[in-house]
């Protein structure tokens, strides 16, 4: 039997979704918590996003195969009570087709990046944003971000591991907008590259800051050069928002 | 040299804001990090809400009396750097009359209590909120806070331990706001009683778990008898938000 599962998680303490040899991973914990509803037997899983090392997830998806029988309440439940006390909760579960897939049926990812600006170093958003001391300018950023929309070679924003099979994206959403101290940058597309979007944010920073003109971005796009963008901004201010379907997986009426 | 302090802090670590023999408090670190600048003199502070083991504040405000001259901006910029690595940051930092002070000049207080109000417990925000799985009735619980503004003997959800000279409060707010999964208590008024928030939440929660009904608040109220309302709703859903002063002693150009 196939499942759905909603989960959020703080990347924090993980090696990143997906098992290493390196060190704890969502991943793994998932796995090890469903091996203990399997009776045993191995469990495999596959997720719509697979986020790196200290990035989280507030709507994770990952589809879960079980050899057993059980009510979708129960499979919650109990795979919450198994992973304790790790920092990774299944909000939903819902039977899934067979032939559903939580990766490759997914037709949207969405994700926001989280910039904590102001000089004091966070006390209650410690590990949850990307603490920037100096000014930002947001309203150049949004400008620079606007750039970025579209279908493009992304080269220029793709990490040398990325295992796609091309560069080229299409991005539905660049939005940066701050509230109060705090700026959100808010990215949609279909599918990312490999630090697709912590690429794109330590560029808009550079705008922000002042160090880029805002067309300087479009420069660094069309380069199609790793090179000619900006540095990686830092995991810990990404979160994995919310994945989309042709058909929503979860029922709504299972939300609480 | 008086100080206004707008300071942020995660309430988890701590014993509270009030220095105690049994472990550290925001008030000892802070008087620490003040200490270094003073040469060594000992420093003495007064805050506005002496909040309790576990709760945070996003906005406290302190004064620190300073035998030393120094910049808003190096003051701010020094203690943070003294403080680390506990979570405590200064977010500004004003000279103050000789007349003002922290906890005596302020006319309100601002709190807000988060639930979590979903089966899964937290990843995200463990630590931060009250985890409720059973389903509440935020309407149910809004209607009955409204039964408790006003000015009345609050006896009924006064700590025993409370040290004010009486239990006549004048409660100016409490809203029940649901976003999603979070409940949010918000709740306004010149001072409070201590765990008087923490004491009308946990009646709240009561209402909205369909375990009361919404007139019996009103009548826990008049009862004038702590027995006769809900328990203690725990401190880490719990965050001082904002202190209001006749004159606002921060400078907002100072904000970033």
């Amino acid at each position: 039997m196939r499942w759905a599962l909603m989960i959020e998680y703080d990347g924090g303490p993980f090696v990143g979704w997906q098992r290493q040899a390196t060190g704890l991973s969502v991943q793994l914990v998932l796995e090890t918590a469903a091996a203990k509803l399997a009776r045993g037997a191995p469990v495999r899983t596959v997720v719509a996003g697979r986020t790196d090392a200290g990035v989280h997830a507030e709507a994770q998806v990952a589809q879960l195969d079980l050899p057993v029988d059980i009510a979708a309440d129960r499979l919650r439940e109990a795979l919450n009570f198994h992973m304790k006390p790790h920092p990774v909760a299944v909000l939903r579960a819902a039977p899934a087709p067979a032939d559903w897939n939580a990766r490759f049926s997914a037709t949207g990812r969405a994700y926001r990046y989280r910039l904590l600006n102001r000089r004091a170093r966070p006390a209650l958003l410690a590990g949850r944003v990307w603490h920037v001391p100096q000014p930002l300018d947001a309203a150049a950023m949004q400008a620079a971000a606007g750039s970025l929309l579209g279908r493009h070679d992304f080269s220029s924003f793709r990490a040398a591991a990325c295992q796609a099979s091309g560069p080229v994206r299409t991005l539905d959403r660049l939005d940066v907008v701050r509230t109060g101290d705090l700026i959100d940058v808010v990215a949609e597309a279909r599918s990312f590259l490999h630090h697709q979007v912590r690429n794109m944010v330590g560029t808009l920073k550079l705008v922000g800051e002042g160090s880029w003109p805002v067309a300087r971005v479009a420069v660094a796009l069309a380069a199609c050069d790793r090179a000619a963008a900006g540095p990686t901004a830092p995991p810990e201010g990404l979160a994995l928002t919310g994945v989309r379907y042709p058909t929503d997986p979860f029922n709504l009426e299972q939300s609480l």
